[in-house]
């Protein structure tokens, strides 16, 4: 219920999912009773595994989210994360109050044993395929032993969700050379370079696109503002080429063929291709998607957290962190063989 | 003689700005005579306004900084800063070893009164007019005070040098709220507030190129990862096209009519219009360029020292600086009016 277009967007992409995948999974609506099925009134639902569960409050996206949870008790967020708790649900994933979703998933769910600090990583596209941006945008004040247990996770969630066999990590930085950075940094880069992930290094700004990790390692300071210039560049791209065809015909049906090549090449720095982000490091998957989720990222952040659910990935992490505890710079070894993913790591 | 094709380059885009303007000013050519002359000899070089000045050693972009400068005193970057600070040149410009241009700006110009830490600030396009991101990766780690010092010298360019009126200063953090980001960035948010900058608040990274403001401020960290992201955009395009249009003769097609208007729409992400990047605090002017740089590259970053110069940038700087202390809180009062920006600040 906490997203801008709750329950309208949220029913219309949960029926979607459905159709998509001929019921693969069951799909628990949670929020106002009465307005979800006014909604799925207006569908057709017959034969789809759809459930509700009444939940009659909402936080909202100006809700402080610790005082929000406290206060509000039977929100959709809090009953719905409950659910999956319990064990009633195999995920959760939310359009609402980013914030409050990670507090929730981190106070309902709880830390992973090992985890200091739950984090969000968020998708970038590249030359080489999609890759994981970890921290994006949770943890703005870190230290070297956080960097690390984000590399941690973020290696596991290419492994066990994006099928990567051994994704390379890069810890984001100025420069290439070791000494480069800051002092937490140069001190991540350290405990990186000892543990078994498959680190290469530094990267820098102009490696991401390029596809030369699978996984970028940053503080959320710099995730956050890399994110979203990246999620700024298709905008500015069309203001550019608008001004370049201004009142001229031939430059209007130049731009104008070159639309969908563009759109196209530019597709998945649109976040409704992936639907929503990975809370990292909790009992569980969370998966937080745009407040301003249209159905089709709605279905797309379902499906995700389907994938995630089926890969164990809070599993994977346990036994990642387990391996390089105490004092992260015992070797971390993790290897996935199975579909499933729940051979040992 | 620092850069990576020096001195064919060098040469080429010195006559190449000299031709553009007229003889609009005169280039002094700093390095081993011999090489240079040879160059010049295979150009037409009757009635420009070139000189030569010798110095038979280089500093190459492998070499340390500080120490090269001490164990170097007759490379062509420390001779020609000399030049500039005797007052037999106007300004200095060089395609160098960056660090060794910064510390020679440093050491043989000196700091601005006032001025903690010089820094380098960096070109963005944006929709509305390129804007100025300082600190580009000269200082990684900074406190608020630094922050503080960068908003008020990148605000002197934009005004001294874009001729922006009262430029828009906005601090680059991770939401628009007073109290978000680091404790140094909230800081900075205090400082500046009570300056009399047009402060407009924090800025997102989304907001850089939709031109929000024309004075964006951070930590070389930060400021590095940035700008190399964006830089790396058009190369991500043109990957992306190309596969888009692989084995497909329509596609093809579409992709090559995208062509010039995708070039003319990112031409200023590109390094080579812009030249240059100015080492601000310093009593003086100096340009650093690409390792790269091109001829006409070169030419763009002659034009701009010269426009630099032109500006006096530096006192006004100076004078800001001034009005600015002591303790950092002091309004920054600050009006160019005439052409030539001599009027107090």
């Amino acid at each position: 219920m906490g997203g801008d277009f709750a329950p309208v967007n949220e029913v219309a992409g949960a029926i979607q999912s459905l159709r998509q995948t001929s019921n693969a999974f069951e799909v628990i609506l949670v929020g106002r009773e009465k307005e979800i099925r006014d909604q799925l009134a207006r569908h057709q639902t017959e034969g789809l595994a759809l459930s509700v569960v009444d939940a009659d409050e909402v936080i909202t996206m100006e809700d402080s989210p610790t005082a929000a949870l406290k206060q509000k008790k039977h929100s959709s967020l809090a009953v719905g994360m409950s659910l999956h708790k319990e064990g009633k649900a195999d995920a959760f994933a939310s359009a609402g109050n980013t914030g409050a979703v990670l507090s929730a998933s981190t106070l309902i769910l709880g830390r992973i044993k090992g985890v200091s600090r739950p984090t969000i990583g968020a998708f970038m596209p590249s030359e080489a395929g999609v890759c994981l941006l970890v921290d994006a945008g949770t943890n703005v004040d870190c230290r070297a032993r956080h960097l690390f247990e984000f590399a941690i996770m973020g290696s596991m969630y290419a492994k066990a969700v994006f099928r990567y066999e051994n994704p390379k990590v890069g810890l984001l930085n100025v420069g290439e050379e070791k000494l480069k950075g800051t002092e937490v940094v140069q001190e991540a880069y350290k405990l990186l370079e000892t543990s078994s992930l498959n680190f290469i290094g530094n990267v820098e700004g102009r490696d991401i696109l390029k596809g030369k990790v699978q996984v970028v390692v940053c503080d959320g300071f710099v995730g956050n503002i890399v994110l979203k210039f990246g999620e700024s560049v298709p905008g500015f791209l069309k203001s550019r080429l608008k001004q370049y065809a201004a009142g001229n015909l031939l430059r209007t049906a130049m731009v104008a063929i070159a639309r969908t090549p563009l759109k196209r090449s530019l597709r998945d720095m649109d976040y409704e291709e992936f639907g929503g982000v990975p809370v990292l490091g909790v009992n569980g998957v969370s998966i937080i998607g745009h407040g301003k989720s249209t159905p089709k990222a709605i279905k797309n952040m379902i499906l995700r957290a389907a994938e995630v659910a089926k890969s164990q990935l809070s599993r994977h992490i346990e036994d990642a962190m387990s391996a390089a505890l105490p004092g992260g710079t015992a070797p971390v070894e993790a290897t996935i063989t199975s579909e499933h993913g729940n051979q040992r790591l």
